[in-house]
């Protein structure tokens, strides 16, 4: 094509670029996949694609925006955040969510359970059809997990812990398969997506599926001891630097949420169920499992162990242990790093964030401080869930610094290898520290609730949730929070562990009650995180 | 040559070929060695090579022999086992006795841990000259061994769990660098081997330097915990079907006497010791850590734990186990068989035969009766160490099938597999089965002792050991034991627990005491050995 200008005259070019890819169809029909959307777009014309695409994003700011005063580098991280997770995900349909998204080659592309415990919770509540959609995908490898199950002599489903389309491609299995704990993550995001959206055409066709395959696992894979309490043996939770260890507590706790939920939707869908081969003896026996499982705890220290044995292990020399050799996998052999109390990422901690509702405040207390000064965060996936403990038990501005950890984690290149691509998990720990951490926000069973507290760095901070069909506004400053309904009809929730119930007719606030006065937690030497906004040393 | 012969004439040929290796010298160096082997048999001559060839295995079988009534089939195996091993070791020299010696391909010619804990010790009493010489083999690849353990953060010496030259050749470190316990099996050969011979020249040449290092090795990877208990985490035992479990009691009672061991050999040499930087701080902490060492007791059971929570692991489900999927290792995944309990080969069993001392006899009683129905011997080193604690047990029917099937393995090529070379270590288990299990020989400290008792098939057994400098030769019937002394001054021995003082003057006899009536042990189902002699079902 050629035009003639003349001086002063202006050309106006647009060019319309479609992109197809199947792994299944054939070229021909990919092909005409991409003429049809081309001459879609060229019958739209730009300025309506423009304004097609503006509507989206403005729906998506509209109900999904954080805004924070006081901290502009925070604010622009959380934005960032905002957009790469929907980019990653709003369009992945019948493909995983991968580690990177879509902007790098790192991890060769592959998913592992990042998308269901660190992105997916999020986009629940921001973007909630994408999750839909990402556990109807997950329910189309079920095929590959039920095989990959049988193979192991498991019931129910095994779900892959890294792959591309279903089927596992890790080829280390300490850290692989027996990370069986991807299949209760998978559970917590139905379990999650559920709740929150209560879509049961979702749940009669992926999610109860999901749960009782998962719940068959479970059951397949523990057993009663002779005093009647069920053991999860030889598994690997999330730390990474422990393996194949007896009752990992996070895995116990998501397992037993695990085996509760399919009791409870087998019960929501008894025909369903009964198609699938529930009966009430094996609804019976997860329950049974659930409520018998064990959690160790170590009396004297009046902690939980991370698994059986944990806290009788040796202390790694974190004295003797000098900079340049973290992280720790690149130069300690596994076997030293199994057998000692170092932690690569949050794995204990974790638990007291997604099962909050199986701890006491007192435990969540006395645990972390006991895993803090264990920590190395050698996982870009920890700062988000450390800060949210830490903003729980009242440390605030450690949460703050582990906050300003995940949020410039990409932005600031913290790790050095942004060039492979984003770490699009660690990037949603920045929206989970601080509407979880700051704003206290959980969401068991069926209540959502707030318990908001804001470090004194951050003068205000309002985001906007979805739920269950409402869209609700959290303002928060220092001194109290303020919820306002803007779309849907009433709702009850929880602000510091008292009802409220939020309607269209006006705000409804609550004041921050004081953060308990606990001691500062303290970090292996040289892993505390950077402090963020105040004079080093400065103690709460 | 050529020779032209007439009828009726006859021609005698003498061939005589030399055989050559070397990893270090020359082409020519080796070529005249060579050369030189083959003017010095041309001279000695064919009747003189034969004669030589005589006279050391007539010396050999005049100190070492095992005869026995009532069994011509074991009478065999046991001669095979004899000539089979002496001839892998005999002229190892500098060189490893692999787990085939030389007789097969299989295992590459890799060496194990085979060759301290179930070749050396038949060796030791036997023809111990070949001992010091494999000790001194090992002792050569000490360096290998001290970079190794530089390289996994340990002090001291950490030895190759599977080697041709002393680097570690193993790839899966779960099984191989994991499994610490052949650095104390080594000092067990060492200790045994000093004990046995009175050979100080050795001891202090390579014995003490070995202990030492392994003693470093011990104290280093071990730690104590807040009760001041001492802990071996992370290790793997000699049961290969549980893997990365902390306080392996075996691996704890065989370092228990490592570090006891080179503390002792400290002290009796204490112008070397501090040679190598032993003070009197050092030995002190090997003594406590021997002292403080933790041996899991479960006390519900009343038995041994084989690592810390292995009984509360769920039991293996044996009777859905179909007879064609043994041996389990190639049927099923090791994330499986490590969380369960089922044992691949004598783990526990083999510390109450190598630590006897370590354990009453009611331990002994009640750990095998507990251990028996989950080892399913798929490893062929099991069932000469399962003979030894059946018949210290009074279960000596079963010892006798273990024994048969210990000494038939190649024989009747049992595992199928005979064509890869012979299972020497499990060859050595016939000799060990016949003299430590119903001769009850054994040897701690510097007492030898003998708990003789047949089963009923064996009418007679009788054997020659060698011991400080003495011959002495064990004739056992179904009554009583005699003991004479072929050659050297008097010696103490201990008959069922009493001394007796062997002189050259005459012989010396006990009577032998009916064994302890306790319940015949199971095996898992399918995995009994075969009966050997008796009627099946019937019991003892």
């Amino acid at each position: 094509m050629t035009s003639l200008l003349r001086p002063g005259q202006r050309l106006w070019v647009e060019k319309t670029v479609a992109y197809g890819w199947s792994g299944a169809r054939s070229l021909p029909a990919v092909r005409d996949q991409v003429d049809a959307a081309l001459a879609g777009a060229a019958s739209t014309g730009w300025q309506g694609l423009l304004a097609e695409q503006r509507g989206y994003l403005d729906a998506f700011w509209a109900r999904a925006d954080v805004e924070l005063e006081g901290d502009t580098e925070i604010q622009q991280a959380v934005r960032f955040t905002l957009f790469h997770v929907l980019q990653a995900a709003a369009r992945a349909e019948e493909r995983a969510i991968p580690a990177k998204g879509l902007t790098g080659p790192g991890y060769n592309g592959h998913c592992f359970w990042d998308t269901e415990t660190y992105v997916l919770p999020m986009l629940t509540y921001t973007a909630p059809h994408v999750v839909g959609a990402a556990l109807r995908r997950r329910h189309t490898t079920l095929p590959a997990a039920l095989e990959r199950a049988r193979q192991l002599g498991l019931a129910g489903a095994v779900f892959p812990w890294r792959t591309v389309d279903g089927d596992e491609c890790s080829a280390y299995w300490p850290a692989g398969t027996a990370a069986f704990h991807i299949n209760a993550d998978i559970a917590d995001a139905v379990v999650r997506y559920t709740a929150a959206t209560g879509d049961l055409v979702f749940e009669r066709e992926a999610g109860l599926e999901l749960l009782v395959h998962t719940a068959r696992l479970w059951h397949s894979l523990g057993h009663h001891d002779q005093k009647g309490l069920f053991h999860l043996d030889g598994v690997t939770g999330p730390d990474e630097y422990s393996a194949i260890a007896d009752d990992n507590v996070y895995t116990n706790v998501m397992a037993q949420q695990n085996l509760r939920a399919a009791a409870d939707a087998a019960e929501r869908h008894p025909d369903l169920a009964a198609s699938l081969g529930v009966d009430d003896e094996e609804s019976v026996a997860w329950r049974d499992a659930a409520q018998r499982i064990v959690l160790p705890f170590n009396e004297e220290l009046g902690v939980h162990e991370q698994s059986a044995g944990f806290t009788s292990h040796q202390v790694w020399d974190f004295a003797g242990t000098p900079p340049d050799r973290y992280p720790l996998l690149l130069h300690y052999p596994y076997f030293d790093l199994y057998r000692k109390q170092v932690i690569k990422q949050a794995d204990r901690v974790l638990a007291m964030h997604l099962r909050g509702d199986a701890f006491t405040e007192e435990h969540k207390a006395r645990n972390f401080a006991y895993y803090e000064p264990l920590t190395v965060r050698d996982s870009s996936l920890s700062a988000g869930s450390q800060a949210v403990i830490a903003a729980e038990v009242g440390r605030l501005n450690l949460a703050y610094d582990y906050l300003g950890e995940a949020s410039l984690m990409d932005l600031d290149n913290l790790e050095r290898n942004t060039r492979d691509g984003l770490h699009i998990a660690a990037l949603a720990g920045t929206w989970t520290a601080l509407v979880a951490g700051f704003g206290g926000m959980r969401h068991h069973g069926d209540t959502l609730s707030f318990a908001p507290r804001l470090p004194e760095q951050i003068s205000r901070l309002s985001f906007t949730v979805q739920f269950r069909r409402r869209c609700v506004r959290v303002d928060i400053t220092l001194q109290q929070a303020t919820y306002t309904l803007l779309e849907g009809t009433e709702l009850e929730i929880h602000h510091h562990g008292s009802p409220l119930t939020v309607t269209k007719d006006a705000p409804c606030s609550g004041p921050v009650p004081a953060a308990p006065d606990l001691p500062e937690p303290q970090q292996p030497p040289g892993r505390a995180p950077a402090r963020r906004g105040r004079a080093a040393g400065h103690s709460e």
